[in-house]
């Protein structure tokens, strides 16, 4: 009987009607009927994107797309520098390594955003570096990197950029080929409402040319085998059909609300979120670049953030999210992009300061939701 | 209002009822109820699987699990043998080849089985194979390959078997501890009655031992990661939440039916549409060792494979597959694996009938019906 809430960053609540377009009877993955859902996906695909380049669909982990962008692009001993913010910052050097390429590390302290003008520097200094890899919003800590300006420092060099928006995706307009975002990469389960189990990975033609010479090997994440298939419509592979039924439902949903009114709507979340923070006397993770996806607040002293994460899940049922690694029992993080109302958010606030009074944080009780209700009542 | 009918050797049709377990609002991948649940897929794999080894899942279709068996065991330069008696058997070439793998081909004459001598002559000649790479079923032409005897073969030389039981697993009995078969790889999308999207790989221990020197590259398809976090019950990535659950109640439904009486039941569907083939006069293209996964049918001389399996397709949404490659043409193969009862096949017979005949065959209608019913009312 009890009533769960999902609202930790990802995966993100599914729909309803999502769920049984998903469940309706198998179709073959070869037949004339999928070939045309299979081209609808595509095409839905560019229109979120905001972009002409292909967009490949792979039955994966966003993490499977990551890989492709190493595999695919880079031969081994070839140097790129790894952008480390965060717990997916560290994963691009774990794959890069993975694959005997050499891993230039670029440390930023968690809970800031890179600067562009660092990798700039390291671009000059050593131009054999092949490719910059990044998360637009790096999960771990809150925080979204600039990656419009980093395109333009990567734009006249010979590094690809390359662009993690598994969790950024659908949360603030990306306009991939406007920005010239080489290879942008996301998965189902965020912003865009659907279970895990698919992953996506646009190619521009910067980072095409460079697919040309790559040595590092390559099968199921084959970018060459899929551009061909997925040419006409075909998964290289079979593909995972329900996923594809549930994608077509999310794009409906995502015409009918807009692009625009989405990114806004999870803005007015996010900032009622954030004033509720600060009516609790405590402060955002992130520094700068706050992601409006998610907030990452840390615990006030003296209390252990996983009490709070813990509290809400075993009094509440409500699924949110502590730090990872470093900012494991500091931080706790809540989720606003993807299928979470006001109310949603309206109920965290509560479970958060019903948790924090329990816990023995002095503030005002209610203090939190009143600010919310200020901001989403002005919106 | 089509009312479709998938009866071709995968994916196969999905039990309602496992669709609607699937459809059940999304729960997060790291809450406790979805460890309890990951502890017991794996349980039941290792049922199926008949094996104390770990089986581990991956998010993927049944290619990754086998491109798995390649990264994971071998280093580049490293020599395997790849049995090639289909299309599938010349996938495990190619994966090889990627990875810079020396693929040392046995090739089978399509429609028959691998001799087990053959592939011990092999070993014995070059002791620094390091692996054999075989199908259980190999799909595309309906026949078994010797597994069994081949693990013997293997067994005391330094060569590993890798059994691609994708279409294999839950068609007949596979004890791959019994047996000794070091590694098995399958897939959800078959027997398993799932839809595409999981791949499992059950890992013996001259596996284990072989995997600590392998030097090729691997990350999302890690075994070391995947055992450790898995050894856990979490995926070292995000799972695909929605096919945990659909596992769970496919599992329910083998343990109500019983893993004998399944083979048994595919066994006579496989018999009833043979003698179907029999009585139009039609041969096998399986020479020897047919499989009851399914059953690949030679058209008559002078009718095109693809008319049939089109004529199905348009006519009737009854979904048969053709031949692939060199079978193109040559062959339709029809399932008898899975969610797929008696009158299902008997339907795929009628319509059969249906189509040789408009396409100008000359044979006794409902011969085939009649035979097939003779062998269903016997069993």
């Amino acid at each position: 009987m009890k009533k769960v809430s999902l609202l930790a960053p990802g995966p993100t609540p599914v729909p309803p009607r999502t769920l049984l377009a998903m469940a309706q009877p198998l179709i073959h993955h070869r037949s004339s009927d999928f070939l045309e859902i299979f081209g609808r996906v595509r095409e839905g695909l560019k229109k979120i994107f905001k972009t002409d380049n292909d967009v490949l669909v792979f039955c994966s982990s966003g993490t499977g797309a990551m890989e492709s962008s190493v595999a695919n692009l880079l031969s081994p001993g070839d140097k790129a520098i790894a952008i480390r913010g965060g717990k997916f910052g560290e994963r691009w050097t774990e794959i890069l390594e993975a694959y005997g390429c050499q891993a230039v590390n670029l440390d930023v302290e968690w809970g800031h955003a890179v600067k562009p003008e660092d990798v700039a520097a390291m671009l000059k200094e050593d131009p054999s570096i092949k490719a910059v890899y990044v998360q637009a919003l790096e999960t771990s800590t809150g925080v979204n990197h600039p990656i419009k300006e980093l395109a333009q420092v990567t734009k006249d060099t010979g590094a690809v950029l390359v662009v993690d928006a598994v969790s950024a995706l659908g949360v603030y307009d990306i306009p991939t080929d406007e920005w010239g975002l080489d290879v942008v990469i996301s998965g189902s389960q965020k912003a865009l409402m659907m279970p895990p189990g698919l992953a996506f990975a646009s190619i521009g033609p910067k980072a095409l040319e460079m697919m040309k010479s790559s040595k590092c090997p390559k099968f199921y994440f084959s970018w060459a085998k899929e551009l061909k298939s997925q040419g006409i419509n075909k998964g290289a592979f079979t593909s995972p059909v329900p996923l594809f039924l549930g994608l077509l439902d999310i794009f409906d949903l995502i015409d009918e609300m807009g692009l625009d009114n989405i990114y806004r709507e999870t803005e007015i979340k996010s900032k009622a979120f954030k004033a509720a923070v600060a009516a609790w006397g405590l402060e955002l993770y992130s520094k700068e670049n706050a992601s409006t996806g998610l907030s990452a607040v840390e615990a006030p002293a003296g209390i252990d953030a996983q009490d709070v994460v813990g509290w809400l899940k075993n009094k509440y049922a409500i699924f949110i999210a502590g730090g990872q690694a470093q900012a494991k029992g500091k931080i706790f993080r809540v989720a606003h992009m993807g299928y979470i109302s006001e109310f949603d958010t309206l109920q965290a606030i509560s479970a958060i300061e019903m948790a924090l009074a329990g816990l023995g944080y002095d503030f005002e009780m209610g203090s939190g939701v009143a600010a919310a209700q200020k901001i989403f009542g002005e919106a």
